[in-house]
């Protein structure tokens, strides 16, 4: 355990709540709790406690009561720091919060930085970097894949495995460094075959990995849908209805998590990320107008692109709206042509549409949205065309820009080492890439770190972490 | 123990946190959080666990991990609510906070209502009703003063001596009710001038209470304090100058108590409350227009009132300016004349201030306020004048406005018996009076409660506690 000062901070979401947590943290922890707490239980000393225990009283300083608390008593290296940790459970009253944070400053305690708590847990070996970044992702996780995923790789996820193949990396780059020592004898004491076996298990893992940060960008942020369309289809009502969809009672509390961004619904538990693709709500002359390509381009981000059309209209107008949009449609996205308005729309059109020879990456269905009726089917075929279940059935996805970086860099490396194997360089240039592939890979797991990758990781943690 | 049924609700601050805490309590929480949680001690069931105990594991639902907690264990009657108490610990992300409540009440727990903890802990006799008001007080509380009268309160404050007395007032009315069955044999069993000398005692108690409602009321809003001047003499710089002197770090945090109204300001731990007297604000002509009564009326409300000056002013019309806020300023008020600009102002205007003849309720200070010179000489000055540390030493203080219409009607009631012993009116209307009191006291500290006294009192509570 490295030797540190004893931290405090606030761990709870800022504000008035009906409890607050305060955590104290390091070796001095359970002593500074000792001189303002008083178990109601009688004079009994925390430090003389069991760990793992909770205990009522009260918390006097200057012969003024603060508050009743409870506090619970962690010992080193069973905690979450892995040092001896003290959570003192107190009234949620903002001055309260503040007042106890006040006395332990006063008693030694510093307050502590942003991630703190998971940067000593890090350092005292409780996880590795890829965990403690996991950390942080959990508790921005609002929707289910991204808390999945945010879950397994706080759990292990794929650090283990890189952790295993950097191990055996390293031994095969002792033994080529061990040949350069005698290279005068020529020697070969690293198989290369062997050695080309594993860079290609290597890179066949890194490759995925990083390939795979774009599926777990679209988990973390949503499946980006567009609704498009002319004016007075339906499309704002539609939006709106699947907004009440909305059933998680996430949505409920507003302006609490850090990624909401407008229109972003969690739907059966799948975010979906709707776009606000202006240009296309507006009249027919403005889609004819300067802006389409802008509109257009938006459009292309889409996974996929729901084309409201209104059943009141003739079959043949309808179709010269998809034909536009089937030209801007591209191989990957996923056209749902939405038919508007059955209650009211001519039974003709209706007929026609269902007549009409849909795209491989098509599908049509029938709606009244301002009934709602009918939105069921939608979002299913929303979820099972972009495959939504398989994004929970997938367990190692990188979502961490950080990690997409490194991996990035890593995976060149690594090519180059392979590249290096068939044309046959020096064990000197090879021994250099395979250097490089380890502290790539040793950057992921903290293996290798440096002051400015942890202070760069943790400043983005809240406070209490 | 009232048996009914387990309820469950975030308790900490809504919002994203580094941690959460979700409470469950009832009968049933102990055999509910079984069903999820997975010690990581192995395959131990809470419900062996000893009482206050946490343990460390995994939250599984359907086989997928929600997340790492820690739980901890409170066994009744020896817990808040007196019933069984699950506390779990969960990473502070809305969605894994709103999940576990989710599958909390999917597996049969109900979400508690605002105030429902504390209210079952009024039920089941672990406080009386105006600690249980305490609680709400206490987690509003956002000065030093308010804090200490919420721990007061919560503690037992006033409501043990009330309590004494109304059982002494219950004996003395069975008494006189007695003599009524005995009407015709003209008896006296209960001494007429004991229960006067009671009745007096019950008096003088409640009538101290009633009174201490305005002190209370100022120390839990702030000390009312009206800045007034003309235009331009450095107001604005004095109010934002105090209001950078709100060192508590409380003040960091925004929106986040309840109470907050703009220009609260707590300065060495007394919270002022700076009034708006925008009309008075304006310029001279504003002053002498038709809205002058209004703004007047508004200082009227002041404890202080502080009247800048500017030295650069002759002194004639700064005595013209103070001669009319004289007229305005009433007894009880305290008028501290603020000479400012004292750096660039004149020196004959400051040396003719000093020699002014200041009334009682008067005093004056120099300052600059855009350096922030002399501001702590003003700071005490206020303290001083309003006896800001009776505030603190002060025990019992009502501060909530239902026991203040309670005291009212309670005082109106005891003084009719003073005045039916007086005029020795029959037994028959002396009980009658003194059951009215006895009601009365009894609502304060819940010995008599209906359904909507008990509504209406934890409606106001915030949810989870």
């Amino acid at each position: 355990m490295i030797e540190q000062s004893t931290i405090c901070a606030i761990s709870t979401s800022p504000g008035t709540g009906a409890i607050a947590i305060i955590r104290l943290s390091g070796t001095e922890a359970i002593g500074i709790a000792d001189q303002i707490f008083h178990s109601q239980a009688g004079a009994q000393l925390l430090s003389d406690q069991p760990a793992n225990t909770a205990h009522y009283g009260q918390l006097i300083y200057n012969g003024d009561i603060i508050d009743e608390v409870v506090v619970t008593l962690f010992r080193a290296p069973h905690s979450y720091t892995g040092e001896d940790t003290v959570e003192i459970s107190c009234h949620g009253s903002v001055y309260i919060q503040q007042k106890i944070l006040e006395i332990l400053v006063g008693l030694g305690a510093s307050l502590a930085k942003p991630g703190e708590y998971t940067q000593r847990a890090f350092l005292n070996g409780k996880m590795d970097l890829s965990q403690a970044e996991a950390v942080a992702d959990l508790i921005a996780s609002s929707n289910a894949a991204a808390h999945r995923l945010a879950v397994n790789q706080m759990r292990g996820g794929f650090s283990a495995e890189i952790r295993e193949l950097r191990n055996q990396l390293l031994h095969f780059t002792s033994m080529v460094e061990l040949e350069l020592d005698f290279a005068e004898e020529d020697v070969e004491f690293a198989d290369r075959k062997e050695l080309r076996k594993l860079a290609e298990k290597v890179e066949s893992l890194i490759g995925k990995l990083k390939n795979s940060f774009q599926l777990g960008n679209v988990i973390k942020n949503g499946i980006p849908v567009a609704i498009v369309g002319e004016t007075n289809v339906g499309k704002s009502t539609l939006l709106n209805a699947l907004l009440n969809e909305d059933k998680a009672l996430v949505s409920d509390i507003h302006g609490t998590t850090r990624d909401v961004i407008e229109d972003v619904v969690n739907i059966h538990g799948t975010a979906f990320r709707f776009f606000d693709t202006a240009g296309l709500r507006e009249t027919k002359d403005h889609i004819e107008s300067m802006g389409i390509e802008r509109t257009y381009h938006k459009l292309n981000e889409a996974a996929v692109v729901l084309l409201v059309v209104d059943t009141q209209n003739p079959y043949s107008i309808i179709l010269s709206r998809i034909e536009k949009i089937r030209k801007r449609v591209t191989e990957g996205q996923h056209l749902i042509i939405v038919a508007n308005k059955t209650d009211i729309g001519r039974e003709e059109t209706s007929n026609q549409l269902r007549q009409m020879q849909l795209q491989e990456n098509e599908e049509l269905t029938f709606i009244v949205a301002k009934e709602k009726q009918n939105l069921d089917e939608l979002i299913d075929m929303m979820a099972r065309v972009v495959n939504a279940d398989a994004l929970y059935r997938e367990d190692i996805i990188v979502t961490n820009i950080r990690h997409y970086e490194i991996l990035k860099n890593a995976h060149e490396s690594i090519l180059r080492v392979l590249e290096g194997l068939d044309s046959g360089i020096t064990g000197e240039f090879l021994s250099q890439d395979i250097r490089e592939c380890l502290h790539y890979l040793g950057e992921i797991t903290g293996d290798i770190t440096t002051d400015e990758i942890l202070g760069h990781i943790f400043k983005n943690f809240c406070i209490g972490k």
